[in-house]
């Protein structure tokens, strides 16, 4: 519902509501428009921020080669642009990692953080993955095969046949046939292959929610328990029977976790 | 800070802040006065209300034996006395059980419910539990170590050492000490030996997040994905390496779970 | 070591050492060559006895489309030939698919078998991994990044850097850029699309040992545990922070549990 | 069948079979008779050797308080005794202790170790549990009752009620009402509360087995990870949804992973 200009660039975003800012950062492949089900419960008492980072959803494309850290500048401009003195953030793997880079340099700007389904670093296996992912890129239903079913728990692909397969007609015979969108995916598969920021964290005292799937086979549990160690001050939860597409297998949990930990009024309690 | 009799007995209660009501079932050992580092995080948006079962803290003790049906028509006077159409129910391990007996009974009373390490029956080997227990009652050390330890989770329980023995003195000198709270001790535990709402449970459709820990020693999280297989529309979510005194161990986690999960405006979205 | 004819197809087989028979059922990238480091030990006991199926290895090619239940009269032609009564079958992944229908047709030729991340059925899911790996088939590099990275453990194939790489190099320079052994992969592939014998397994009583993989992205320890539960004499163990190829990742294990269960004189005592 | 002599004291130990030595060693309730399912599987192939430890079955008692340091050298006699330069060691919980203080002494004596449900340390926790069992040794069924349930799993206990009573009826009766039995279990229980190899199994290098349960409320699961962390040539197996007394719940498992382990003629074989 707006624009803001970064470095001669369009960035889209909308806002929801009022109350606490929380902004939401999304995976890779989503857009604005990914987190339409979650829009009501999460402007209901918070002021909901969603952002299309460079080339997602209605931002501008970048064309040359960038790094997350680019994304970083994006929402920082974002928080700049809206005025705010301190914002809660939720990142959902691409978006958590570029929370986690955000907060090794920003930390004074974030109240509360929340991670779904985050790697502190882009491990070599993580990395050839996305090799092939982007390998794939020419052939919309081998790119559809190659990216989508390892996104979710096989329980749910499996018990959900008709959605999944509206989706892969829906998939193949649009956005990943389009050559912009896949030189985008591209573009946004690289810009995270150098992420590390194993040894920034260790200064980083931001209260934090880390949330694992146990099938999750993108940024599988090994990774938020690594992250859970750490993170000084951080929660750790995990979503049994659930892929790395927490938001849509468990859209309870993801709202109830987020809500509950971006709302309460104290989170340090303590009985020892 | 209120009491309300039920038949015949004195039943203590209090009610903190303003919002949608979320009465506390206390947990076996507990009382109102347990849930001190919890009040002004969950009265902050809603109408917090602590009870103490027939037999625990402030209420008047029962003497004759009786089942946890006798404290589900005591939530049920309290409902009734504060004339509330609808709760919430947040319910831990004996407050659990009560809640879930409850729902089989009163369901339309119910709006959300939120249960940490319950089970739906006392099983043999529970019930042996128990047992053991109430054979130690004469003994104030002896029910200190056969009830405690295996509450926390040995990870919790070793690094806190000093909290841990100052628990340990403290109890054994007073409560444990105390015949009258032994006898208490005791009917309570008694009062779950027949619990089992296996079959009840098949036609209850109320929202229920359900809580497991990873490593709880008393209802194990077997006891809890059973569970989420037995109510049709119920979230679950396991906390790693946590004992079954999950609010102590994790209170961030505890808080955030059942604050946003009562308090979601919606959490009926999907994306099928 | 060895051919014989089936159905006018040459089959290579080896056999090593003497004892309780043992057959060793590849996986579908393996051949008879995979086995190398574990033949001294497997064979020094037992009769151990390996086999190319058709389209693997040494053994000829077939052409036309097929399902495992080509293989299934493979492996009863190999043990005609070798004139056992009773034999004793290992079986990894494809393997292990294979061994199952084999038991649900010619149950009285096994003595015991032991199944490495192996399912009972491709799902929707695992079909659709499939035709990802049959779609990457043109391209060596990417038939590697999308086969390979999933198949071993995140930890696994980050510690071992040199390793990978050098294997990476290996096969996209030979195998993966040879169109004959490429051709017999997307048969292979194709000839378990079709699998299930979620049915016929109820009726099965061979004594099986069931081995998952915690970080089993292919064949995730969930199908283990829905196997172990289908298979009335089955025992299941899982084998932690390892992957889909567990036989490399822990070849102490995989040998030990082997030689273990099928040389054991007893494995029926019991304390009930 | 035979004694020899430590100490001024006698020793009570059985062999069975010929081939590799193998000494089972037993954990803290147990005693030689234990074995009994056990004999002929484990005879089969191997020189199978049972050891009551001092204040355990047939061997004397000892009065006196003394650590498992005694046992250590009870354990180092009978290999004198019987003359062998080196032996495979079993041990589980009490026994799984005295093997892994042993090896930190005689590591020379060891070829192969097998551990079921051991510990590195008596951590504070699991010394409260030992202080609990030992408080409650003037009553037969309160002993029953805080010592047996934990043992097994919850599913395991009620699964076979008959049996559980039996055991139940047969422990009150005889064992646990009698003063001496109840005297060796107290002392033995203290002799465990110091046990601590931490640091000293940095330096071992014997090829070790460790098998962990997943429902284990005495020994928990994470306890076998830190001990395969600490141990160098570890292999590391978990059994799910079984208790602390893996043996009598997993008897098949039990011996393939034993048998499997000490004698596969090479464990060192690696793709690597």
């Amino acid at each position: 519902m707006a624009y803001f200009e970064f470095q001669g660039k369009n960035v889209y975003y909308e806002t929801h509501g009022e109350g606490k800012p929380l902004i939401l950062l999304n995976g890779i492949m989503m857009s604005t428009k990914s987190w339409g089900i979650f829009k009501e419960a999460f402007s209901a008492n918070n002021r909901l921020i969603l952002l299309d980072f460079l080339d997602q959803g209605q931002s501008d494309k970048v064309v040359e080669e960038y790094t997350q850290d680019l994304q970083v500048e994006v929402l920082h401009a974002l928080i700049k642009e809206l005025n705010y003195e301190r914002v809660n953030l939720l990142g959902i793997s691409y978006g958590g990692e570029v929370a986690l880079r955000f907060i090794t340099k920003y930390e004074s700007l974030v109240d509360r953080l929340v991670l779904f389904n985050t790697s502190h670093r882009t491990s070599p296996w993580l990395k050839d993955i996305g090799d092939a992912w982007n390998l794939s890129r020419d052939n919309a239903l081998d790119y559809y095969l190659t990216t989508i079913p390892v996104i979710y728990s096989p329980e749910f692909y499996n018990r959900n046949r008709e959605w999944m397969e509206n989706r892969k007609k829906l998939l193949t015979a649009t956005v990943f046939s389009d050559k912009n969108f896949m030189d985008s995916m591209v573009r946004l598969t690289r810009s995270a292959e150098t992420h590390d920021v194993t040894e920034d964290l260790k200064d980083v005292r931001t209260r934090t929610l880390i949330v694992s799937s146990e099938n999750d086979f993108i940024t599988p549990k090994e990774e938020q328990e690594a992250l859970h160690k750490l993170l000084v001050n951080s929660d750790y939860v995990m979503l049994p029977k659930t892929g790395h597409g927490s938001m849509y297998e468990r859209p309870a949990l993801f709202t109830a976790l987020t809500l509950g930990y971006i709302n309460a009024s104290d989170l340090e309690m303590t009985v020892l």
